[in-house]
């Protein structure tokens, strides 16, 4: 774990480790994203949470590339409630959490949206996880970025443990299920949560995940940033995009954690789409590339 | 109550009546809207439950005066899970479900979208009751259209029980509270569940607040349907309907009945706006006609 080493000595605790690395991955991904956009910055926009600690959040819109992305980085304090404790299956304690949020929506419908998560979360009675994943949502379907983005996790998931990709991926799959509508909100990609066991391999685990993505994701923008699009893509992707906002208001943990532990709303919503359309009952033509994507979505498939 | 002896001697079943009724208000509803409209017509779309029943969804879209609009009818029956049993305090019985439900989203931003809902709910063990409302949501603060609302509501309230409106008020603006975001859905209305007691008398104003719907939206509707929005004001009735959508997919019961009983989800999901932006800290110029909206938003008013 030669990252762990040299950022710092055993005796600075794993949470300030892990929020320093989460700080140091928002500045190296935000500075990569927007060499990639060519032309928007992110903005910058720090604030503090009602009970203790804060956050910096980096919004970017009306780039090149992407038309609205996130990258959050946030440490925060607080009290668990009842509630939360009970689903999140521990004590109603004080907690503090520390991790990085990233959401990418490009106006190219040929690219898809991505999602990055990676947390770390420690209770006064000394239980600590961490949890996170990255995960992929094409609005047309190009099988060989989804492979690309698969064959890249798992890589960096191999290096510690050849369980953890297969594991991950079935987790991932289950995880951003929009059950209502009985599809994946996309194709996938690897999910984990309540890594308690060696804090120390795992915290490395995490490190490698987070320096994978750009791995993951850059090259698959580079690749379809030059497709061509038009006015059937652009309806297709705001329709497909309500099904993202539905997955993240309906059933995400992240997202309702945030909102019921009074988190900084802008912050936490920043992964809502910057435009969506909800039309009644869209039915895309058979046999369409439409089509295609949906037939992926239904079930989850084996990539690699 | 003249219009329950016309409809049917007290031998037809209660559940009968209110499915005539609100079907009968479907279409009487449907027909005055497309009149108003003066340009698109309502599909119609039939369907059944999977448990039992069905129910039948007009859509406007693309019309002169509607971006969007949703008037659906269902009559259903299925089982209560025990988790949906627990949170509408019965028992997880096989249940009977017959109502009305609209949303109509109009282009001009100076129309506000309205909300109307009307339902009977009955269980194996003869527990029944009704429930419903309506409610104002608007994207730019017209007092005059707000109080011409709310006091349709009262007088067909005040037939029944002077105690329904103030009652019925607060219940609206304690219902429809955006919580995460600190502010009302909108300038609200009336709001009612579990009416149990005298169910003849509440059916009878369950049919008079129906049958005042149109009194209480298509006069404003014609009030602001000439005037003049540009791209500004497009813009913030794209960001407002954001809220719209976080209030029904986080907060709405309704919704959350209806995806949670395997409803038909096109139909449960009508009620999103047809077109949304979620941009990144939207915050409007002080003094403005959308800061006046804000702020009416922030606290329940007595509006008459």
């Amino acid at each position: 774990m030669p990252l762990v080493e040299t950022i710092a000595s055993r005796k600075v605790s794993l949470k300030l480790r892990a929020s320093t690395f989460f700080k140091e991955l928002q500045e190296t991904i935000c500075a990569a994203i927007e060499g990639v956009d060519g032309q928007s910055k992110f903005t910058i926009d720090r604030w503090t949470h009602p009970h203790g600690g804060g956050g910096d959040t980096r919004i970017i819109e009306n780039g090149g590339v992407l038309e609205k992305g996130g990258v959050n980085f946030s440490d925060v304090s607080g009290q668990l409630s009842e509630r939360l404790a009970r689903r999140l299956k521990v004590k109603p304690e004080h907690f503090r959490a520390t991790g990085i949020s990233l959401v990418l929506h490009p106006y190219n419908p040929m690219i898809p949206t991505v999602h990055c998560n990676l947390r770390y979360l420690e209770l006064e009675n000394e239980d600590r996880w961490f949890g996170g994943g990255m995960d992929l949502t094409p609005y047309y379907l190009n099988e060989q970025d989804v492979i690309h983005f698969h064959s890249t996790l798992k890589k960096a998931c191999d290096k510690h443990d050849s369980s953890y990709y297969p594991r991950f991926k079935k987790w991932c799959d289950e995880y951003f299920f929009i059950k209502h509508r009985s599809e994946g909100r996309g194709v996938g990609g690897i999910f984990f949560d309540d890594l308690r066991e060696k804090p120390e391999e795992t915290f490395s685990f995490v490190q490698d995940i987070g320096n994978t993505f750009l791995e993951a994701y850059i090259p698959i923008v580079n690749n379809r940033r030059k497709d061509r699009w038009g006015d059937a893509e652009r309806q297709w992707q705001l329709h497909r995009r309500g099904r993202y906002a539905e997955f993240n208001l309906v059933y995400d943990r992240g997202t309702l954690f945030g909102l019921e532990t009074e988190g900084r709303v802008e912050s936490i919503l920043m992964s809502l789409p910057p435009a969506v359309q909800w039309k009644y009952n869209v039915q895309p033509k058979p046999d369409s590339p439409e089509v295609k994507l949906l037939e992926a979505l239904k079930t989850p498939k084996d990539w690699l």
